[in-house]
Order: C-alpha cells, then sequence, then structure tokens
C-alpha cells in the first residue's frame, strides 16, 4: 500500500492525517505501507539552533514508524542527514531529470548552473554536469529565518545567461539576494528552478518582477498555495518520476539506480 | 516537567505541538515528562465502528509515548477502557467533587441526578451519592455522530428538578432529546453540568433557549470556543484539582487516594 | 502458521502454552503467526474499575505480541474498545449469521429480539434486522461480579416471543434477571443465545429450569465444562467461519468484507 | 516495590498472577518494580534440545519485561546462561553462607562435598572451601527427563561421610543414582541438601529410606508440595538473605559485594 | 539477503563491519537479512563469571537485531544456552556428518569417541553413534582462561584408538591435558577433531609434536591465522552444508530437517 | 556513572569496549549511564553519499542505545544534524572558549577568524565573536575523501595575521589547500585551531614545513596519534569542560548555560 502526502499548509493537520491513514493501514492487515511525502516538510528542523528545542525532523521520522510506515518515499531533502533521521528505508528521489528535460529545450549559449549555497551546491554541479554547463555558487549566509545574506559568487558569472537551482523556495528571500549578486556582477538573463515551491508572502511576484527572470520553475512536490500562483510559474509534474518508483519498489525493483546521484 | 495542553480546536495542530514539546523536554534531559491533557480528545475514537479505520485513541496514546511522555493526567475520559490504551501510567480524575460543591450551594428540594446515557451512569450515580439524592438515566441509543434517541427515562422524574450530568457536550444533540423526554415525564427545573464544554454550532443558546433550564455548567478543561459563549454557562475551575494532582506526582504521593472513583 | 487456543478454563495456563506455541513458530522461523483465539477471556478487564490494578486485557494482548504473535483472529469481544489494546492486526468476527439462520428455522410470530443491556444492543439490533424483528433492551446495572439489576425494559415485550442475545453466560445472573423483568411484562416463550457459554455453578440448569426458556444456544468458541453440560444446551458451530476467515487471511482477501458489521 | 513470588505448582498460574501484578505496579506508578523469583522455574527451560521447540526460559525472560519488571532478584538459577536471558539487571543468589552455616554445626570428620554433576560442580566446590573439606562429583549424562546415569565418581568417597549438594531435586532421579554409586564406592553416611525443593512423586521419602541417608535440606524457594512433606525434610530458610538484598537494592548498595560467587 | 562474516580475529572489527553491512542491507529495503556467522566467537562470553562484567553474547545477539539481522545461521555455539541470547530465529548446525564421513575413510578397528568434557559430551556421542563407536568422554574442570584439568576419563580407552572431538582449539590447554591423561591411561592413536580451529600460540605445532596424534581436523569456519598453520593439519570444508542450509531458508524449506541433533 | 571513550584509532575496538562496558554497568544495575564520547569518529558517516552504504553515525547512536547508553556527552560533532541521530539526549560541548582563551594571549593585531568550510562557519564566527575580530571562509568542494579544492576566500584576509579554526585535521588535505589560498592571498602569519587532532599520514609535520605556520593546536579529545606528534603541536585539555559538564549533569543542572552555541 501506498499512501500519498504531502506535507504542506496546513502541515500538521496533514501530518496527523497522515499518521491516521497509515495506523489504519496497518490495523487493516497491509502487509507493506510506504508513505510517500513528496515534500517532507519537518527537514528544516535538522538540528538544534538553540538549547531546548525539538528536532522535528527527527520526532517525525519516529512518529511515522509508530502509526505503521514501512518505507518512506520522499523527494529533495532539505539535508542529506536527515535521511538518517529515519529507522525504516528511505528512498530519496531527486528531480534533477526533470529540471534538465526542461533546460535542454532552452538556449543554452553562455549559460551557468548558479546554486545560491556553496555548501548545498552538490544538485546543482549534477544538473551542470547533464547540460554540459560550469557551475557557480553563492556564498551563503544565514543569520535568521528571515535574514541571508551572500556575500561573493564563487566562479564565473560575468555576461552568462544564469539558471538557478535550489532546493525550495519560501520567502524567496535568498533568490532576491542572489539576484542583486548576479546583477552586480554582470550577469545576464536568469532562470530560477526549484523542487519544493512553497512560495509565500508574495515571493513569486516580487521575484517575477525582476526584469532579468525570464523564468520560475518548480515541481508539484506541493500544491501552490492560493493567492500566491500567477502566470510566472512553471509547474513540472514529478508523478511520472513518484509512480516510476512506486512501480519498482511494488515489484521489488531497485530505485537507486535509477534516481542515485548522478 | 509537566506540560499541560487540553486538546481543543485545532485538535491537530494542538496534538504536533504537544508532541514537538514533549521531545523538547525529553532532550533536554528532563527526569520526567508528564504530559497533563485535561480533554484528551481523541478518547471518542475508542473502537472500530467500521473496517479499515484508525483506532484514533490507541494511536495518539502511542504517538505521546513516541515523543518522550512518562505519564499521563486527564480527566473524565470519554470511555473507562481508554484508560487500557496507554502503555505508560494515567492518572485519570473527575470533577465530580467539584460539581458536588456548586450543586451543594443550591436548592435540592425533590432533586434527582440524571444520566442521558444509561450505560454510562457510573458519574451520575456517584455524583448523586455525594449529594444524597437519587439518581436516574436515559435510555439513549447513538445511531451516528449526528443521530440519537432517548427511547425512555429509567427512574423516577415526575415532579422533580433535575441535574443532569454528561461527560462532554458539543452539539448538544443528547442534551436537547434528553429535555424531551424530561418535559413529556413532566420533570420541573432543569440544571445540566458536564465535564467538557466544546459547544459548537450553537449548542449552548440552543439549550438555554429552553425556559426549564435554569443553569448551565462546564468546567475549564477546554476554552470555550468564540462565538459560543454566552451568560448563559458558568464555567467551573478544576485547576485546584489539577494542581493538587500534580503536586502529588510531584512529590511521589497517592492521586488515587483523592480521585479515585467514590 | 494458525494458533487455535480458546482460553476457557483453566484460563492462565492456557494462556501460558498459547505464548509458548507462539514462541516456537517464531523460533522455527514462521512467516507470520496468527493466534485464533475464538473467546479472548482477558477482554472483561478492559478498565481500572478500581486503583492499582491491572488492566489485564491490555497485558495480555503485550504478552501475545512478546511472545511472537503477528496478528489475532477472535470473536465478540466483551467490549468493542478490547479491539485497541492490541497493537498488531485484529480480525473480530461474531457469529450474527450463524444465529440468524439457526432462528430463521423457527416461529417468528409476535418475536422480539432483546438485548438484556442497553448500552450494548447493537449485536441484538443487527440481529434483529437480519431477522426483520423488532429489537428491545434491559436498562442494565452492573453493581459487582455477582449482583446486578435490571431495573426495566425498553421497548415492547408484552405477549411477545422473546430472543435474547447476550455475548457470554457465565453465571447467569443477568440472564435470570432479566427472565424475571420479562415475566412481569407479560413476555410469552424465551429463546436465549449467547456467543460464548462459559456457563459455571449451575447456571445452565437454572436457566433451563424457568418454564417459559424454549431453548439455550450458545457457539463452540469454548468447550462447556465438565458438569455444567445437559441436554437443554444446543451449541452451534462456529468453525465453518473460523475456517473461512483463516483461508481468507492466509489467501490475502478481506475479512472485515464477510464479517463486518451488519 | 518488590513483589515477591516463588513459581512453584500452579507454575503457570503463578507466572500469570505476577504478570498481572507486575503490571498493577507499574500502573500504579511505581518508580521501580523489582520481579523476587527465589526459584525460576523456568530456567530448566534454556535450550532447543529438539527442533520447534520455545526456549521457555527465555521467553518468560522477555514476558516479565513487557508486564513491567525493571529488575529481577533470584536464586541458583538451573545454568549461569540464564542469567544471559534477561534484558533487565539481575541479582542472582545463592545459599552457600546458608548450608555452610549449617554444616558447620555437625560432625565434619572425614567428609567429602559431592555434586552429582560434573559440569556443574561450581556450587559445590564454593561449599566445600567454605567448610575446608575436599571436593567430588558424578559423572552425571542426562538421557531423558526421566533418565539420568552417573557412570563414575570422580574423587575420593571411599569410607567417606558424603555431603550432596544440588541446585534442586523434582522426582529424586538423580539423587537415587548417586547413592547407588556412593554405595558401590563405600562411602560413609550421606547429608544431602538443594536450594530448590521441588519434591514430587514421593521423592522424598523414597530418598529417606536409604539407611545412609541422615538427613535432607532444602531452603524454602518454594513452599513444599502437599503430600511430599515429611519428618526427614529440614528447611532452611533463605528469607535473611533476601531481606537483606532487598535493602541493599532500595538503598543503592551493592549486592555482589555479599553474594557474589566465592 | 545472506551476509557471511566469520568472527574471527580481529573479532571487534569484523563485528563492526558485520553491523555496517546489516544496516546496509536494511536501508537498501533488503526484504530479510540472515547474518551467517559460521563461527559466533561472543558465545565463549555466556554469563556472569564474576560481578560487573557483560555477557558478550547476549549483548551483541542484541547488537545484531538492532543492525538489522532478522535471522542467524551458525554453528557450534559454545553453550546450547547461547542459543536463548537471540530475538530473532536462529538456525545451528553442527558439522557431525562431515566428521563423520571423514573418519568412516580411515581404520576404525578398537576406536573410540573421546569428548574432553563430560558436560558437553552430547557431540560426541552423537558422532560416536553415525560411527557405531563407543564413548568415552574426560572429567574436566576449568580453573580460569588457560587452566584446566582433566582429573579422570568416564570410559574405556585402554588399548584403543581415540578419536578426540571438541567445539574449538585455541591455546590447547584442554586437548595436551586429555593427551596425558590417554597416555596415563593406555590408549592407542589419537586423532584430533574440532568445529573452530582459532588455533594461537603455537597450539597445533605444540599438539602435533605427540607422536601418537595421527591427525589433527578441524573446518573452515575460520580462515586458520597466519603463523600458526602446518602440514598437520587438515581443514574441511562446511561450504556445502552452509549453502544448503542457505537454500532451504530462501526457498522455505525446513533447515532443522537437515541439521537437527542427531 | 559516566563511561569516557574517546573513539580514537583502533575506532572499532574502541567501539566494541565502550558497547560491552555500557552492557556491563546496565547489568550491574547502575540508576543512569552517561556515554561521554570526546570524538564521536562515526560522525563523519552523515548521509547516504551513494546507494547502499550505512548511515554509520546513526547506527552506532542506535548500538550505544542497545548496549545501555541513556544519555551522551560529546564535543564538536562533525555536523550539526548527526545530533538527530540520537533518540537519547546528547550534550554538545565545543571548545571555542578554551580556543579564545589562549588566543587572548598572542598578538592579536590585524588578526581575522578564517573558517575552511564556508557552509560550517559558524564555529569561527563565534569564535571571532569572542575575540572581537573579523570572520573569512574558504569556498570549499570536497571531491573525495582524499581531494578537496578551495577555490575563493570569501572576506578581507590580505596582509592579516590568521586563526584558521576547523573541527578536525586528518590527513590535513584542507589545510594545505588553504594555506595556498592564503599565500595566494597575500596573508600573514597563520595559526591552526582544530578540536579533533587526528593526524595521520604525517600531516602535522607537512603543515608545520610552511614557514608562515606560527602554531598548530589541537585538544585532547583524542591521543595524537603515535609516530604522528611532534613539538610544532600544542594540546589544549577540554579535561576541565568535560569535568564541570559531568557535574552539573549529575546534579541535574543545565548544560545548555555553559556550552550553549554563543
Amino acid at each position: 500500500m501506498f499512501i500519498i502526502q504531502p506535507l504542506g499548509p496546513p502541515v500538521q493537520e496533514n501530518l496527523v492525517e497522515l499518521l491516521l491513514m497509515l495506523d489504519a493501514a496497518r490495523g487493516a492487515s497491509a502487509a507493506r505501507v510506504t508513505a510517500v511525502i513528496p515534500h517532507y516538510a519537518y527537514a528544516r528542523s535538522d538540528k538544534k539552533a538553540m538549547p531546548r528545542v525539538s528536532i522535528g525532523g527527527r520526532l517525525v521520522a519516529d512518529l511515522l514508524v509508530t502509526a505503521g510506515a514501512n518505507r518512506v518515499l520522499t523527494m529533495t531533502l532539505h539535508s542529506p542527514q536527515v535521511h538518517g533521521f529515519f529507522s525504516i528505508p528511505v528512498d530519496h528521489l531527486h528531480a534533477l531529470r526533470e529540471f534538465a528535460d526542461h533546460f535542454s529545450r532552452v538556449d543554452l549559449t553562455d549559460a551557468v548552473v548558479v546554486s545560491p549555497d556553496l555548501g548545498n551546491a552538490k544538485n546543482a554541479a549534477a544538473l551542470a554536469k547533464l547540460l554540459q554547463l560550469p557551475v557557480a555558487a553563492g556564498a551563503k549566509e544565514r543569520h535568521s529565518d528571515e535574514e541571508v545574506t551572500i556575500s561573493s559568487i564563487i566562479g564565473d558569472v560575468e555576461g552568462r545567461n544564469v539558471i538557478v537551482l535550489d532546493d525550495e523556495i519560501a520567502r524567496g528571500t535568498t533568490i532576491l539576494e542572489l539576484l542583486a549578486r548576479l546583477r552586480e556582477r554582470g550577469a545576464g538573463s536568469v532562470r530560477i528552478a526549484c523542487t519544493h515551491g512553497l512560495f509565500c508572502d508574495g515571493a513569486l511576484k516580487r521575484i517575477a518582477a525582476h526584469p532579468e527572470v525570464q523564468e520560475i520553475i518548480c515541481t508539484n512536490t506541493l500544491p501552490v498555495a492560493d493567492g500566491e500562483a500567477g502566470p510566472e510559474l512553471q509547474v513540472i509534474s514529478i508523478a511520472p518520476a513518484l509512480a516510476e518508483a512506486i512501480r519498482r519498489i511494488h515489484e521489488g525493483e531497485s530505485v537507486s539506480a535509477l534516481f542515485g546521484v548522478t
């Protein structure tokens, strides 16, 4: 049995509903229950940033097991260490093939893939490899939930058309900071891609307002929040990828053969 | 450490917040964490009314343990069997002393305590005993969440002033049905008491609209929902009872000595 | 693997034997072990009737899991909440089809199905529906293990032929009390059916001594105790029902489709 | 809290009673519950003598933990490996001091301590050391529950007064076989001591019928079975030893300092 | 999935490697993981020989389960009770058929099978039965890891050609002590067989130096340590036995049917 | 009870020894056992860098719990997410105060604190704040265990005296790469500090050979490997910090009050 529940807002309610469904499936003697959580929202709570807080990403992993999950299928965790919070097998997908497929249809002359965060540039490097492009990265420091600085960009962006790849966009603070740096460094057009489109507080509109931004792309791991969607946003479906992973799990085939880090 | 969290609306959010607080307390090396849940909302989900549903009362009991609860302090569970859903010690309080104290100050001439539900008349009988009054009970059948019939009243109510005791009032369907039966049977004035005042869909106003209803009493195990409160409602505090139970738990004294079923 | 063990007297010895058999099956690498417990004797211990007692129904559920049970198949639990004591899937059968089949062969003119206990009248109502008969119920209060009063009967029994349905008969106190009330109310003949025939202390003989009692029926979830059996008792086999449930579990088919509450 | 329950006949019933008491203690918020089991009857089931049997000593250890035991206090386990069946701390006492105290009051001229079983001679050697006597042992082979042969005695017993030490005597097969060997080897008087006096099937009388047997001693880890007791048996109390161990556990002192293997 | 890891030196490193492999297999969604541990080195730590030591055989059994083992396949455990340390199914093989096959090819005139340890003579007796030979046993007492005495030999060895069977040979102390006793008792030639050839501190050479020793045989449950091997040693492969057991586990056939104690 | 075991080489052996000691402590009824692991070596294995590997940091956290650890005290985990691998409370210390104390005694004119890794610059920033110095960071990318590039340095280092802070130094690849970049950027003298001094393959000597390196400092969370130590290395003791944390844990005081991230 596969239960698909993206943990978008209202996150807490969706989580408890998932727990109740897992318990119902176990109680009804399902042979194996896989929780399919395209966006594992609690992954952001992955460390004790200050004393006496919960590491929610670990707690929720334990709650899922208590409720009856035997396996988890998810996409682009906020940090790769979150994988280790689970005591059950986790299949950790990414959307790099979908993004590569999308960008292979646009003019890639003088293009470069840019990660906003040097410490998390692995996915951007993998996308760049798939597109046979160079890669660059922002020197990002996060001061608080709402304050981020990118003091520099490592790599060559001057006069280049930029493809930005991030794991998620919520308030858009990081992307807006990156756009400022790119402009200072003389970059050309900018295309922005992220796996999880959390868009809130008007992020989409504020990003799209920049004239150099040619497109904004996210996947459908989450429904776009009411009032946030707009014509500027293209949503790529990861349903075929999830479906193929589900088929492979169901038939006992290798998932990592398809979705392993490239 | 004692974490007090009544599971009122929004129930799911309040539950997840409680789970996160329990986990934070455990991670901060609390010696023992007691979850104080004056109203254990999930107690209503105590059986499989149809196939392939979750018994939420059991699942949530397990989630609390997973999150770090070592002991639970609660009041007037929907059915006494819910106690057995927990794998950790549960102190199960009631508000009978508070209700007895309240009613001992009103004129009890020709009074009778009435339970709407014969199968759950234990508390009403205990209150009657404290007040040295007779007891009666409705023959209640629940057909669905919204449909209840009380076909008869067992015991003598004609010409008597009635004190109704129920565990909780939500939509008020049961109480309205009981008021109809009491009127048919020639009862006098009616005072209504319940532990958990969930009042929704205008229940309080619809009950208070009956001229024979002299007062409606609940405890503060839950905040009264916005838009439901009114001058007809008296709220009795169970804070002293909780405080005494907490003191006894903290100092290793017997809780049941004080709150055991009378 | 299916291990069939009815928890009849000597209950404790039969329980420990079941635990040892479960452990032996697990140690011998059985793929899945289902404990088939037609009468789950410990279900009566389902709440803390006074402080400092064990809720045996929960403890034994945990012991079965510790010993290696992966699933439980049982019949007519004393209260439906006991289902929630188990952390493994439970298939909860009933014998309503067998009883309906039996009574469809007798003259049902002016008949009514009577539950001794209003709070537990669901099964009687379901049987009545299968037989297209009306239903009535006793207003039962249990004062102790040995003392029960039925103060009234809700529904019409005067001049009617009564079919009594109870979950179990042990000392017969409840049935004898009900027979007295039925006589006062002018009922006609009485047929008595129960799932679990625990008959002890001469219960069967004392019930059969009433001239209005035309038959007493139980199922073979338990062997009838030595010295208690008599020609007054008809035993209906639930073996075909268990066998069908076992076949469905073994072949991964739905059990609730057949045995769901009607 | 300390719950004292010797697992004598009826063993299964006594076990389940102990499990229920442990659960009641946990449910009543005991800070720590120690199961005091002077005779751990299930220790004899310590290996898989044939395929598809339960290792009962391990299963019961797990059941005790499931029911709420935090610690176990026991005496003279059938084999020392049984200690490793428990996942909780076990204090494993012996009665060597009590036996030494007893025998220090009799004439020990030309005495020797004899273990019926060479493979289990550690306790006999320790007793011999306390009494400053030599030690000997029987070459015992167990063919089945009821058939034992002792083909030889290792060590010097000719003309010596023998003190036999065994862990338990049930049917007495081993002791009767040993008495035959001792007579053949020309031993003098025989005194027999065991920790657990299970005596059944007339064992005590059959042993006492041998003229060379001067006394038979056991401790009160178990009540002597009805119909088995007789004037030939002296029962030594291990209550003071248990009491001292309980005091040390309660006050956090070392138990092994007193009861470690000498 | 089957992971084969003999726990030879360096034992701790090999154990941790096994734990990491088990965890990797579980994380990669293996349906079932069987740890194949031909020599379970920790079995020697099977009791608390003194206070405040770990029973390593139990601890490691628990660690294997924590790391993801679902089943264990092992050979000739140091004591049969170690089986009870595992909470998962254990298939416990022996090499008796391989030894019987080997010795059936030598001249067995006047031969006798000798166990160095009377308390552990079951395997020697089983081998003797397969070869239709008599059996004898040494009266062994272990004083410390390095000091062993065999005070006597039970059974007839004078003038007989001896086949010694032991579970393992490490420093060879026991075998050297037994050789001395056999010479005193006038035994003829000696052939020595053990399942686990741990040979250390020059054991093989010291044993082979005795002229009556005609051959020394072990199985390949462990690689022979560097610098210990020599032409005196014959190694019998138990690979076919393991392979057959693995095939039976994989295909759900009975393992005990083939390897049950004869 | 506190068991102090730094997981230095041979890591696997030290881990298993720690597990055995934890188990011994639990078996000896210790009230609470805290594993003090100044260097948690397995923290580097914190994600699935490729399919079908173990996340060792999580596995070992579970093994510690299985063996009996109730709490863990450690220092400077490789990534802060590793905290979430533990299901028991973790007190996570750092050595920033010790380093600040050390550097406050040297000439800090024109000094800057440099983190080799921008993504992990939090500790360097905290140290800079304690010393009232600016901070800079290398743009580090790790290609494999042995290959690291630092493409740039974010922040001003020209003509400045550098204090490098890293969590651990093993082969020194990162530091050597950083020294090259610092030289290119015209930095002055360099002082190097790390918490865990793993020094191997001659790292210390190769780093000290650079003339601009004025001192190399580590703490004593690990003994310096034989053959690696040299006069170039100063070792600062974190024993007082551990001792204070242990005292606070033992007396139930707050650890985070002292060691919380500044």
